[in-house]
């Protein structure tokens, strides 16, 4: 008997589901769109539906072990989805209960950072590593902290907000209802918000003058900047240093030996990882400096979220 | 036999011991003077004389068991103190080895900050929490962070340094050789640093502006607030105002249930307090708004660094 967990990544638009064994083998996947105004009922229905089939298609003499699921706002402490703004099913959805009481294996819910934190601790590039902190850039900026081995959920199970960590007094509004929190300057919607500040300051060429702030996406900058747009070239300047210099901060508090950019606009590659490096390590305690990497995933694009919920499931399965 | 430990406690003039049973029971205790010329081989002589005559007084039938030793650049995984700036022993000092040696019993090693957390979980007002934050406001300001009922170590050891966050780019010179750490404004050095700010930006007459820089303490700006003094009292009031802002970051990051304010500048109490509460309240993300609490120090005053450092020991003993 093979033992296979189920990663669900349950996403604003679609979720996601694989058929993982412990080793990170796929054997079956497929998405299944999200219909914002259907209810939990029938999303759970097709959700249960997919999984068997997924299951039965993975081969035979397999055991299903449990199920992970990534979701925004997931606690882990509660099993529960709260509050979370893109789904329509109400305030606190007892998510780990419902699909319990469908497939009666080990699950667990936790948010889609602390998810791809396990998946690159169980499959990716932290494999080896006890401490690290792994960064989501996508429309928002979510962070998986692990600390000695654990993901650290905090007292009520939602912590992990390095978004909303404050950089500006005063700053940007943000949509949790504070101002100047990180994930409004570093993230696709925050280097966009970048973009048209400097555009609105510098009267310097620039081909994202012609998008509108509705059409402009991480894509388009990364573009223009690799072709040598100053403004675009600039935005991702400071973006790196308002990551950098955070992320000196989150150094001196917790230690890691690494931190992992990952999600859209980590696909930018060095002109974001270049200012984020050298800005972290200008802004380092000394006893620090030299010492913390700043790595891309080491999983496979396509899986990562997959993976992530797999990672946790197994992590509740091997206790 | 009654176990017991001994709890030391390694400041910049002074070591303070204890032989402490795991109820937090103190049987003897004393302090001995360190004189900052003297070789480490001196001073652990001492030591040791001091630690075995401790657990002679301490009574009959009782089984020695470990020590915890709290102090400054204790590193726990390594077991050294690292580039203390106020000892004169050399740059990493192998204690733990050192003391192994001589006792032949288990022995651990923190920094100050960490040993009060461990002290405060084990005998004090967190002995109910498994995450907490607890922050020393002396010369400078340590912090001790304990996640999922563990103190934070991070990679190397000597994670928790709240203190040397960055609360203002290009700010205050630190003597981490940084600008504009939390230290820097939140300290006993610190709100001295803000009253000569305010002195002279202000025209305010101030009790104040009779003291030198060299001999004004966070005792004579307390008492100064508490008369009235208006400086005195906008200092504090920045001071909380400014830790209160940093700790809604350490909030959304880390969630804890409470955090602690222990040293000498937390004795003004409610000068402190209060600013720092509200601030925090002000500043945090929606969802722990009204749930973290800023809690003064569970242990009797004089007993806090030796318990912590016995803390330290009984964990290590109790695994």
């Amino acid at each position: 008997m093979t033992k296979v967990v189920a990663g669900i990544d349950i996403g604003g638009t679609f979720t996601k589901i694989g058929i993982v064994d412990q080793a990170g083998k796929v054997y079956a996947d497929d998405s299944i769109a999200l219909d914002a105004q259907s209810s939990i009922e029938k999303y759970l229905k097709d959700l249960e539906a997919s999984v068997r089939r997924l299951f039965d298609e993975s081969g035979e003499n397999m055991e299903f072990a449990g199920i992970g699921i990534g979701a925004p706002m997931g606690n882990y402490y509660s099993g529960t989805i709260e509050h979370a703004p893109n789904l329509n099913w109400g305030e606190v959805i007892p998510m780990v209960n419902m699909i319990e009481d469908r497939f009666s294996v080990p699950t667990a819910i936790t948010n889609d950072a602390n998810a791809a934190a396990l998946g690159e601790m169980m499959y990716g590039s932290a494999v080896d590593m006890k401490d690290f902190i792994v960064i989501t850039l996508g429309t928002g900026l979510g962070s998986g902290i692990v600390v000695n081995g654990n993901v650290v959920y905090g007292h009520d199970g939602l912590a992990g907000e390095l978004g909303h960590v404050n950089v500006q007094p005063d700053g940007r509004h943000c949509n949790c209802g504070l101002r100047g929190c990180l994930e409004t300057y570093v993230s696709a919607t925050g280097i966009k918000r970048t973009v048209f500040e400097l555009l609105a300051r510098r009267n310097d060429p620039s081909e994202l003058r012609d998008i509108p702030f509705g059409e402009l996406t991480a894509k388009n900058i990364s573009e223009a900047a690799e072709r040598g747009d100053l403004i675009a070239s600039k935005a991702f300047g400071r973006t790196g240093r308002t990551l950098g210099r955070s992320l000196a901060n989150v150094v001196a508090l917790l230690g890691p030996k690494a931190i992992f950019l990952l999600g859209g606009l980590a696909n930018a590659g060095d002109l974001l990882f270049k200012p984020v490096q050298e800005n972290l390590e200008i802004n380092l305690l000394y006893n620090y400096k030299g010492k913390v990497e700043i790595l891309p995933s080491g999983l496979s694009k396509g899986n990562t979220a997959v993976l992530g919920a797999a990672g946790l499931a197994w992590k509740e399965v091997l206790g």
